[in-house]
């Protein structure tokens, strides 16, 4: 069933509801592709643990102009995906996405519209997931955090999170997830383990898990962390192939990257 | 005789419309530039075997600002064109046109444009046409389909069209109009011939003709097809040496490449 | 005196109008940088010859962010001009500027914008000047001519212009003006001296001028052409320096080009 | 306290009020980033040296999407800021920022947006500040000035600002504002203190400093300015390093950069 075709507050939104079976006040858990995939990971995760379901599918074009063909003979556009799940009864909603809007005015506006529609369910906390990029291997990562407001960081000090120590600037969604919160008047913060940069990691993704389930006392398997791992990563680097043959054509001089 | 100087819903668009007797419930077949140009060839070459007459013409800004000079002397701007025809009472709406946009955000803005003009004809299946680009010379070269609705795959692989085999991604016109084609209830498939990627293909072209008309009962004459390649293929090129002309000033340093 | 701040019709346009004294039914005469800078030297030469009035000023942030310091000490924004004078109790308008929009959509909203404007004054022919690149030095450059009417042809052609000879596109708002113009009804000629395309040629604009001055029996004494052409060749240097300061920073990684 | 998220008149502007204490005719003071960093020192100086207080920070999509982490474990976005001192009863308002738009169209777009937000305050003079970049080593930079009224370049002359030698372009915010104020019927000049270009000059700083507080009767302590020159410049690398890896990924071909 689709919803409002393009959002009112935002023409370059587009929405398709697929059930509004949320409950208010909940937390919201944001994980896109970013430094080591930990977001994504993390939150793609939680989605399979949890059996959330999908409530909304969010269409930009902020995206590349690139329709997945799937197994099934079908296609699907690239997209930003709502779940929400209950769990001993609070709510959880989780945003994941295929990629990250490459223009700056993009970012601002899609993380905008998409705070607005979180409005809607009057969301008591916004977590955002990333990685921390070291440039070096770590056994054990560490969880950073970054957050905008006082209560927030007396919180997940608790949890072992450590503020103040990450130098430099959150690039992308994770960060304007969290800043922007605060003109909604929610409290966020930015979670991100500490990760090598390079490839995709697990073991940061796990780090991230574990200060999660103990901040909401969610009982979660990890056994199956590594093979969703793999997955991510081969899903990932066909959506990157694709992007790279569409953006060649501009140093190249043919048209042939067009169906 | 010129319509809406800029469309209502979009003002991006430029409609001229020439005629307005299309009939209602017809078929939409797309054939924009694209890898191999199979599209472009197929429906430019549809065109003429039926007969189709040209009812509409669609100006961008999303297109570069390039006018074409005409042998007559007059001038003409690059554009996406309009033709309907009639086939034993059934109706056919073809697309073709010069280029595609290049930035994600007119592609998205473009389709969605162009598919609530199509609204008006209440178009009961949209066929887009492409190439996909294999990197390998083949001899007989297969139909691959990838659709938005299980009734247009069900119907297509009768024909002999395969679902399901071709990964990754459909890029520009041919995917978004499936997957948007949705958003508005319309059944829609993209139809790819296979082919190498790297030079114009009549073989990748004929195949996927021989799809269409064998669906719609067509009688189709392919004895020009190679002929009518040779002139698109050259044609494209001029266009592509004007682009290219007119991408090279940012690198350099002048101002020479407006006239 | 300032007129509207942003224009009604298209609020990326800013007009400041020095006069409003224009007659209707002008010829409207446009000279922008291109080719040879063709158009410019015409235009600028017709304007300090025919001793033109200033009448509207108009900005855009289609153009470079960048304002020229001038020897009073004060500065001036880039910017397009329009004059007009009156010989032989025949109206003309000239428009001539500093740079074109590098942006293909910018380059079709402010002919948009433009052309709009020029309604105002019910113009019955606009002309717009270009050079024709050959890549070869030419003894006595030819004039080519493109329309967007037969009538126009028809009386080009009774000049010496020649039709249907010139390939290719005309990029650029030398050829969208003729093309645009017809969507408002006025009939455009984009006449092109050759050119080889890389220096400024007076040579070029001289051939174009002697047909203007043949089809408005303008008396015009060509002695200070050459001059002409020396100040237009300085004044277009320095804006290209200035463009190429601005532009490296996207590659290295300094701030260091603003002021 | 958050004022009008998104502003009435250009919804890309977001104000947060912090104050709104000010008073109006004052003189504003613009330092943004730029040549040696002179306009972002002397303004950032005169705000400490005044003790001026911060009254509105001003967010825009036209920054890059990225948030900066603080030593407290918060975040900030990038953004404009507002303060006003009073000075022997004279007001001053200061515009200082973290980095200007890179796209020509937002470089217009903010600089309006911030006029017009300036207008409320009914400012009689604004002066912006940059560097003018000689590419040679001067031990006694002199101040050389631009202005949009004769009435400022009198004014500056008395103090030895030196008008119509600087030649070619003011490119960004400092000419803009200057430019542009001459709509608003705001009296505006740029002063630009000699630097080499390449590094950041405390000294070019100093020479318009001097200028100012001569100016407007102020005295300036300036022994703390070296020290503050070294901060200044450690934090201009962190940005611009962030913005080195955020524009990376559009050669390479990984989504890594965002956390």
């Amino acid at each position: 069933m689709i919803g409002d075709v393009y959002n009112a507050e935002s023409d370059s939104l587009l929405f398709e509801k697929v059930s509004e079976k949320v409950k208010k006040h909940g937390v919201v858990i944001v994980g896109l592709p970013g430094i080591g995939l930990v977001g994504k990971i993390v939150v793609d995760y939680l989605i399979k643990q949890l059996k959330a379901k999908k409530f909304a599918v969010f269409y930009s074009p902020a995206f590349p102009p690139q329709v997945i063909m799937k197994k099934s003979g079908k296609v699907r556009m690239l997209s930003y995906r709502f779940y929400h799940a209950n769990v001993s009864s609070k709510e959880f909603i989780f945003l994941v996405g295929d990629i990250q809007p490459f223009e700056s005015e993009w970012q601002y506006g899609v993380c905008k519209g998409l705070l607005e529609y979180l409005l809607k369910f009057k969301p008591k906390e916004i977590i955002t997931i990333g990685g921390y990029g070291t440039n070096q291997f770590i056994q054990k990562p560490r969880v950073l955090g970054a957050a905008n407001a006082q209560v927030e960081i007396e919180e997940y000090k608790k949890l072992g999170v450590i503020f103040g120590e990450a130098r430099g600037s959150i690039i992308g969604a994770a960060g304007l997830f969290v800043a922007m919160g605060r003109f909604y008047g929610i409290p966020a913060i930015c979670l991100m383990g500490e990760t090598h940069g390079a490839y995709v990691d697990a073991n940061a993704a796990k780090a991230v898990l574990e200060v999660i389930a103990k901040k909401f006392k969610m009982k979660i398997d990890y056994s199956e962390l590594e093979k969703k791992v793999q997955l991510t990563e081969r899903a990932m680097r066909e959506i990157e192939e694709e992007l790279k043959k569409m953006q060649q054509p501009k140093e190249k001089e043919n048209l042939s990257y067009f169906r």
